[in-house]
């Protein structure tokens, strides 16, 4: 067992679990973007959204929901950024699927992704190609 | 009614629909980060995600992983950030909560979060708030 994640969830590494329940553990990111920075993850192995049952990942938002709830009302906070990384190309480093909870402070200097338009046509060809 | 998303679910404003269910509705951002940048919202006007059922939240997340399939295996993207805009001071600029799904390419020059370090003492007296 080579995972990080896994070597938390059993204890094998330390951690300062904030949320713990039959599915799910949640625990401080040790390089918080803001104090108060949490990790919510699967305890069942799983590497992304997609690898993941439906079940489990109801469970996963359902504590996200909760820790959400801790840190605005515990820290004082007006809100978060919940954020995945799915995949390596989107800045995953740990292959073990995990919800970032990102307490924010107003002036925090957090940026936000910049947004672009789209050119004539493009908004229809890729619609045309990931309809469901 | 005047939440733009309320609009959008009800035909009154015209969206590419990506996907819809009897609980959500995906459509395209029209200010993508990358082509094909997706919001996964409730049908139901809830702000954010204290304010929304469990049962929802559910739905929401279960019609993500249905998106990012499709983003992944029709636009032939390797992965994709999934973010959420909790509240205003996390950037929520409509307040009717929506999932972002931003596809991503290599090289596309997002850039992620800049992490810190907690000081000494520091993470222990986070904990001790916020832990459930």
């Amino acid at each position: 067992m080579s995972c990080i994640f896994c070597k938390i969830i059993s204890g094998e590494l330390p951690s300062y679990k904030v949320y713990e329940d039959e599915f799910t553990l949640a625990f401080l990111d040790i390089n918080p973007v803001n104090p108060g920075h949490t990790l919510v993850v699967p305890k069942r192995h799983v590497t992304n959204i997609e690898a993941v049952d439906e079940e489990t990942l109801c469970q996963v938002v359902k504590a996200v929901k909760k820790v959400g709830l801790s840190l605005k009302k515990n820290l004082g906070v007006a809100g978060y950024n919940l954020g995945v990384n799915n995949d390596p190309v989107a800045g995953q480093v740990v292959a073990h699927l995990h919800f970032h909870i990102i307490p924010r402070l107003a002036g925090d200097g957090f940026k936000l992704w910049p947004q672009k338009e789209y050119g004539d046509g493009e908004a229809e060809a890729v619609f045309a190609k990931i309809k469901i």
